[in-house]
């Protein structure tokens, strides 16, 4: 299925599949591919890349099967037979709602799926146990009468794994609430040992940084943020490199797809994260037979020690989400994170303009005509059209804008630990404003305009994403009014922004 | 054995070896490692690696078997008998010899080997019929009456594989005579198809250069230089396409080892040069049993257009060499690529200090400590000792006079096409001031103080060696003295090209 274009059941986009909603037919459906892709292992997949004869293929095209590939076609033929279940069948997600002690229509929402492809000791289980003992701990101290002031949802998603089925469909089905009610979505998914992962709204960047200052490395006598910064130091690229060497906050990456944040923070506009730990413990048993108990505690997390972490981190974020008198949001991190984001879609619109122009360059003077294996069936590279120079400042100037007015919140809310319910409902709808009702070209189920899964990448994020994808993708006619939509988003955010801290004056 | 301390047969170092020659015992010989190396078949290979546990290894090590590289030690254990045949063989050098008829003293030598390790056809046959082809035509020429003016020696050595044997004894037994009247040594060996290689003495750039303008490539309607130029247009790094767009000469590559020419050039100081064609013909079958005429005539070059090719690049540089009434050597090709070198050492010894900062900073903040897998027993890198500055003054003062020197000789030379056997002389013989009878750095044998095989990369070419391996091999107090070295051999260089200039104002 083609989810950027839309995630959830094929057949009710934008709606909940409820028993008895209106659903397309399948003909129409549009996500659904009309070239069957289907995973096999390696045993099946040798004998028919074995059959392939033609050019070999470029260096980086070979595979680790121990034969040289070729590009094909043929000479052997596959006689294929795709046949599939078209069968209806019930998704359950698993909700528990804790109602607040005193904001109950503000909620923080928890989840993690529980379906997996097979056993799937790691994927979901290991994070799903991780938010079930932080549930644990949320109801008892409820019971202990430390009720949270906001409510509380925990949810096991179901069907993740064939497309964000569950949650995609109770987010639709609950969309109105969600945006009227819902304070911030946190995610967790398959997770093993190491390094803690943080992507999410920037808007909640300093929140989980201060979050990881707290908590301890379980292996060790350092905190997990002194952990992460190690990490980027020795194994990050250079700008990685120096950011950790000079930022106070570390970065926490922005949300493509491929797990259940994506209804709720690209859908809906609800302000998101998604938490694992990883990278000391890749053993290839990712969605396989193999991803089982034992495989689990022996090799990813022996002792369970990280899963503890986990629960300990967003225990730490949904208590404090429930809890905090004045919502833990804040600017800074957003505007500067965007301000890196614009500077890469300048660069990016440099770069494939002087790869163009070098291309035809090339080509015009004859020296991809010169430099062809006459021995080879590879042509020169097409000509490309050459790209022009396009007007940023719009989004520039409203990034300055948004700059200011998190520069201005910041000296605001200092001191002002308890604020009004008016002003947390205006601090947590703000991510609202990053989204539009018409979405992004192409496919408006998609409303955020900042975080997006590239519709070419799958699962891997586009941020600006109307901007990004025009030049990318080498529509230029759409760049100058997808700066005009990005910018006036920004500057609604700011325009947001700056009520809030007249209100907090205000209070 | 270990070639880059002496190739050659390894009991007569410095010495040819004819039937009497002094020998070293053979436990005294140092270039017979006490380490048995033997190259071995994937099927040998497999079970050997797959019986191998411990830690899985480094990314950058999985090899291409199908299975899990791990770093060992055990479990199995490998019983090993290593057996030697240590008899005494003669090899066979063919070599003739077509008197000058004008300077009988002065020497142009041809090479290419003809053993091979299996049958051979791409190594070293492509590169002797090629050789043979031109011997053939300068024979030729001789009966119509057209004897070269300078004596022409052409070479087909034996036992190259083993150690550069064939060639090395030769050139070691005739040392005196070669290094009075040698002219200077052209080399090819195993040659496929594609763009034109050239290796080599810089002194002889522009003349390369100069031929690889007149031939045309030989499946397309242009120059080898202009393909060679293209090649390197599109597949060179920033460097190699900065040079190709903006030097009118490409760069001929410096000499490491690997052929025949380690002898004549690093070990006796006469200006070589080493050509092929490859680039389009990667097929595996390098030293191995498929190395046959079919394969090569089928998969690396039909038609052997390239072969015929090869031979009239070498051909002609063989003949003008014997012919040209004013040898072809000249000065500001030497002086660029030397200047290259140079502003590499310093960069060089810049980026081993930042990276001995860098790495001792994280060392001590703990950053590699907080980073490192605790599942793992690899543990944090050692501490690097600090890299001092260096004096590369004397060096850069000696390049300064190199390139005026050069440049003057430009001027000198102009419009004398003809000059003296002394003036040739001092042309020919300047390369030889570009070694030192001591040699290099703990392996005499080695005497260009401009290009040998790197200490411990083997064939890998070091260029200015005694500075760049005394930085690299962070012997720091031998790195004044390397660049005193380097200094007095570009000043003897200088002088030399000073006084011919002179000589020919003289003329």
């Amino acid at each position: 299925m083609d989810m950027p274009t839309y995630p959830g059941d094929v057949l009710t986009p934008g709606r909940g599949a409820t028993r008895n909603a209106r659903r397309l037919n399948r003909n129409d459906a549009p996500t659904i591919t009309s070239i069957p892709v289907l995973p096999i292992s390696q045993r099946d997949a040798l004998p028919l890349l074995a059959a392939l004869d033609g050019e070999v293929v470029p260096d980086g095209w070979q595979g680790g099967l121990p034969i040289t590939y070729h590009l094909g076609p043929g000479p052997a033929r596959v006689r294929m037979k795709a046949s599939f279940n078209w069968d209806m069948i019930t998704a359950y997600n698993v909700i528990a709602r804790l109602k607040g002690s005193k904001y109950p229509d503000e909620w923080v929402i928890r989840g993690n799926h529980h379906d997996g492809w097979n056993h799937g000791a790691a994927d979901p289980l290991s994070g799903l146990v991780a938010t079930l003992a932080e549930a644990k701990a949320v109801a008892m101290l409820a019971k202990d009468g430390r009720r949270p002031l906001r409510t509380m949802i925990y949810a096991a998603w179901d069907a993740e794994e064939p497309g964000l089925i569950g949650s995609t469909e109770w987010a639709e089905h609950h969309a109105n609430d969600l945006r009227k009610h819902a304070v911030a979505y946190i995610n967790t998914d398959g997770s093993d040992r190491g390094f803690v992962n943080i992507g999410g709204s920037h808007t909640l960047e300093r929140f989980f940084n201060q979050i990881i200052e707290e908590v301890d490395d379980p292996r060790s006598a350092i905190t997990l943020k002194e952990r992460r910064r190690a990490y980027e130091l020795i194994y990050g690229d250079d700008d990685e490199k120096e950011t950790a060497r000079d930022r106070a906050d570390l970065r926490i990456y922005p949300l493509g797809s491929g797990s259940d944040y994506t209804p709720f923070l690209q859908h809906l506009g609800i302000a998101s994260a998604n938490v694992n730990f990883g990278g000391e413990a890749n053993d290839g048993s990712y969605h396989t037979l193999y991803d089982t108990y034992e495989h689990y505690t022996k090799f990813q997390d022996p002792g369970l020690l990280y899963g503890a972490t986990l629960a300990k981190v967003t225990g730490r974020a949904a208590l404090r989400l429930a809890n905090a008198p004045r919502l833990p949001f804040e600017f800074k991190g957003l505007a500067d994170n965007i301000a890196l984001y614009v500077g890469e879609l300048e660069e990016l619109a440099d770069s494939m303009r002087d790869e163009a122009e070098e291309n035809n360059r090339l080509l015009d003077d004859g020296t991809y005509a010169a430099a062809i294996n006459p021995y080879k069936s590879i042509g020169v590279p097409a000509r490309k059209e050459a790209v022009p120079h396009f007007n940023f400042a719009p989004l520039k100037n409203a990034l300055d804008r948004l700059q200011r007015a998190a520069d201005q919140f910041d000296d605001a809310a200092q001191g002002h630990t308890d604020v009004s319910p008016n002003i947390n409902n205006l601090l947590f709808t703000s991510e609202r404003l990053l989204t539009r009702d018409a979405g992004l070209d192409g496919r408006p189920w998609y409303k955020h305009h900042v975080y997006a899964p590239g519709f070419y990448t799958g699962y891997g994020v586009k941020t600006i994403p109307g901007v990004r994808e025009a030049i990318e993708e080498r529509e230029y006619e759409k760049v100058a009014p997808q700066i005009a939509i990005a910018a006036s988003v920004l500057n609604g955010m700011a325009a947001r922004i700056e009520l809030i801290s007249e209100e907090i004056g205000d209070d």
